[in-house]
């Protein structure tokens, strides 16, 4: 990090998978600064607190926190007598540790009573004892507290308690999934907040606890409004680190150096929306220029549907073994050095490739060797910077044209493009294409489709000039997942969905064919007009509308083992995918795989 | 099915994976009678309604409701008019498919409005439309409709509707989520009650609608009172079929032919709730008489450790390649035609082991070839009964002794196996060994692992001399997973752990070392008496208490790839596994691992 960042940044344990020194190792190499320690992850261990201590500073990580201490306060005399025996074990640990603040967490016991004077006391009491070994105490309001569950009822009892070595704790997850207003953090001393998690979390509707516990999400990966709940918190003058605090079910079982980085990444973003020091600010995406396949394996496939679908080999690059292939604006690269089929490379348009390229790599995206225009995305795609056309250096220059023509269907550039993520990292991607490439996230949709739910997000500029869609199986697959296995898909824009399925289907395209039964629903539930219906059956167009348009759209079948290509017609101000038609079309893609078995 | 059997029973194409050919062939192999059909099903299907008739009539299954329609009720004239143009549709289907009831849910529209009289009066339309083409509608009160959200609302409405071809749909989770008394049911006509669909739900705090859509479990493995919900139905006269409804995003994903088969067993063990014709009583089970390690590959490290745990061979079997090890009354048989170092079979001590395994084959368990006195677990386990001692044939007459003594350790017999569950088929191998095996199922527990969150369900008999703990993945493990690959373990009992573990340390048993923090937290947490702290830090011994009693155990390694001892030492009436410690264990195993391979 240049030293002009001032920002310190932390993570507790519990966000990443593994043991104690999985957790240190992963949280150091992604450059945190420090650790907060989840009390659970120390017990396993076979590492004392000073084997940790010794550990920690090899590392470069300070240990910001202990945590948690739980249900101490408003409590019977001998529960507060042993509550304090308690503390002092831990009190012994923190100072092995080399830890000076400890969490206590606002009581859910029922032990506890409902008197803030007792609270207080007894807290103070207990910073008392911090003190005396030079430890301070940062007191926290659970949103499930028994008694205290609000941020402003746990400052009401530190300034009642008045001790310096008592402070608050503040958590975003806390606040906000009350709907507190974080205002109001203002009015605390910076000097009695002692301590600021960081998590964001999707809105659900449902037990706080349960929330807290599952479905924690790094900044920038949820609904909540973060960047302005820590400028709440930076007002104060805190100047203590930006910690992260997630419980996730996912991040729990993912790999905690991809985690880490993952995390790493929201904090920056998380700056750069606070207006602190942080990377070049986006430059402005205009276009999908191309998209790479790596077509070793399959690029014979790959090469006659485009020609069905009116492309022609309109360049070979000058030195490599790629082919460019055009029609209108549309553009797809068939890398036949690279195998797999897949979607190797997303060509983005951008005003100002050299900053992307900047950008991108200062929040995390590996540079690709041996192409500085280039980074990669956690998914191993990469993405090209380039400019298309113009005066400037244009990446069609690295193309001898062919002076092959196309036939032509109509299609005049690419509307979007499809990649399923790894499960572990849906979330993880979604914050990558929008922070490192300043792109917009739209909100998350869920479909059930014929073997699992679906979950999808898209990113997209302003001008949805780029459209990157994402989407995961919502559980992981198992055994029984006789789908397409990771279906990527490049979808083309046309502005007569029919006609471009009358032209391919003419050149003979290896499109999708449509069931009756789907017309037949349509029929039913949007009564589109007689002539239009009976063009979408003849020619196997699916159809979908929403309050600001309409949208036709077909699918080719799967080209080599998981791509397949779109056609969409957008009409008025549509902005979906025809998410309600996608299992439509993956139950016949699954046939079709079926039958090439048999 | 038994031509006494009254009872037809019915599941809906959306509790299982895949397309509607997969769905149909599943049902049907699992001996359901009916189907209810989803119209997204249908939709995606290339068979037409016609071809879907012949379908399911070769296959034996009626199809006893279309599904769903939706926001038909309460709405203006031009909304109306729309409305009976899609039913008309749907009609037009449903003759073709030849299912003659259609489910009406509850308008969750905003464009219905609260009029009771006005949803009756168009109720009555709808019905009068589908009688003239011999269908009725039965119209069902979702659990967040938007005016209409309890049975006896839907019931008010349709008596004002006063319409023959109109009734109800009752869903148990619609009832019970919504804590109605279901009592109320038993005023209504059977005649007036058209369908019945059954569903079975954890109780989860959270919006309604996502904890039906996602967490619906079969009849049994929820916590709701099916059998009390299904008396009151069936006292109205009700003579449909019991139909499943399950939305469930595990069961979306899983295989389903095996789906169907639980969902069918859930059945069969409600109609013996409800005293229906069934399979016979469960014999009781008096204990564990042996548990089976395929040991081929790893015999000699499992009789290393065995003999150093003070076990001695006792005897060989007259025909196999077998072993028989003992101790007390534990014992351990070593099969070393099979590999895996899994358990391979449990002995489960039965008062009639002729009707036990008559019971477990009438719910769905099949008979293990060869050996009339076993069956096959969905998990692959063999479950033989037996009687040990007695009169009666008893296995160990198919050893034959060896003489050999054993050095002894103080175990007196088996406590628990642990069995780590597929993640697909946690709640089927509950209601597995719940129903088939006649135990009763103790509450499911979750505790956050290194690696991710672990959920644990045990099945007893009531005294607690049979005890199956079942485990599994809260998610499904992906590449990151550095534990133990499905952990198997068989618990023995000690009467006094720290002796036992003195004799097995002294013997050279690959016990696993527990860290001296757990022992630092074990004293802050529960200040045991120093001397004890002393004995469990000194033989690393873990500890816990609850309300009834205190819980001494102990670990070894790993032996072969995936199986572990215990020896645990109850104290009082202390009815856990431990779970605060298991994550300890996992941490510790993981570090041999880790070790191993270095």
């Amino acid at each position: 990090m240049p030293a002009a960042d001032p920002v310190r940044r932390g993570i507790a344990t519990v966000c990443l998978s593994g043991t104690l020194e999985d957790k240190l190792d992963a949280a150091a190499a992604a450059g945190f600064d420090g650790v907060e320690i989840f009390e659970n992850d120390l017990v396993v261990s076979p590492l004392s607190p000073d084997d940790i201590r010794r550990r920690c500073a090899d590392l470069g990580l300070t240990i910001d926190l202990y945590q948690p201490f739980r249900d101490f306060e408003a409590v019977p005399p001998d529960v507060l007598a042993s509550n304090l025996r308690r503390a002092e074990r831990k009190f012994d640990l923190m100072q092995r540790l080399g830890a000076d603040t400890v969490l206590v967490c606002s009581s859910v016991s029922p032990d506890a009573v409902d008197d803030d004077d007792l609270a207080a006391e007894q807290l103070h009491l207990l910073a008392s004892r911090a003190a005396e070994r030079g430890l301070r105490v940062a007191y926290e309001a659970l949103a499930w507290g028994r008694f205290v569950n609000t941020y402003d009822h746990s400052w009401r009892i530190v300034r009642r308690a008045d001790h310096p070595a008592l402070g608050l704790c503040l958590d975003s997850f806390h606040v906000l999934s009350k709907g507190s207003d974080p205002a109001g953090i203002r009015v605390i001393p910076g000097s009695k907040v002692f301590f600021l998690q960081l998590a964001d979390a999707p809105r659900l509707d449902m037990d706080v606890l349960q929330w807290s516990r599952h479905h924690r999400l790094f900044p920038g990966q949820g609904a909540f409004d973060l960047t302005g709940f820590v400028g709440h918190v930076l007002a104060t003058g805190y100047d203590g680190p930006l910690s992260l605090e997630v419980f996730n079910d996912v991040f729990r079982q993912a790999d905690p150096h991809r985690a880490a980085v993952d995390a790493m990444r929201s904090l920056l973003s998380l700056q750069e929306g606070l207006g602190l020091p942080g990377p070049p600010a986006a430059p402005e995406l205009t276009g999908h220029a191309f998209t790479e396949l790596a077509a070793g394996d399959c690029r014979g496939e790959l090469a006659d549907a485009l020609t069905a679908l009116g492309f022609a080999r309109a360049g070979r690059h000058r030195s490599k073994p790629v082919e460019l292939w055009q029609q209108g604006e549309a553009r797809v690269v068939l890398n036949t050095a690279d195998r797999g089929g897949r979607i190797s490379a997303l060509g983005l348009d951008s005003s100002d490739p050299e900053i992307s390229v900047e950008r991108a790599e200062k929040l995390l995206a590996p540079i690709l060797p041996g192409d500085d225009s280039a980074v990669s995305a956690p998914d191993g795609t990469a993405v090209l910077f380039c400019r298309t056309g113009g005066e400037q250096a244009d990446w069609l220059a690295d193309f001898e044209p062919t002076g092959e023509a196309a036939g032509g269907a109509g299609l005049t550039g690419t509307d979007h493009v499809s990649l399923t993520q790894p499960f572990d990292h849906f979330d993880e991607a979604a914050l990558f294409y929008r922070s490192a490439l300043g792109l917009r996230p739209e909100p998350t949709t869920e479909f059930a489709a014929p073997f699992g739910l679906v979950r999808s997000r898209a990113v997209t500029d302003p001008a949805h000039r780029v459209r990157i869609e994402l989407n995961v199986a919502a559980l992981r697959r198992g055994d029984w997942a006789p789908g397409v296995p990771d279906p990527q898909h490049i979808a083309f824009t046309s502005d007569d969905a029919i006609a471009s399925a009358k032209a391919m289907r003419a050149a003979g395209a290896p499109l999708l064919e449509i069931p009756a039964n789907y017309y037949d629903d349509l029929d039913a539930r949007l009564a589109p007009p007689p002539e239009l219906l009976a063009d979408l059956r003849a020619h196997s167009v699916l159809y979908d509308r929403d309050e600001h348009g309409e949208f036709l759209h077909f699918y080719t079948r799967v080209l080599g083992s998981r791509v397949f290509f779109e056609v969409v017609q957008r009409i008025g101000g549509y902005a979906g995918f025809g998410a309600a038609n996608a299992p439509v079309r993956m139950a016949a893609h699954r046939r079709l795989r079926l039958a090439r078995r048999d």
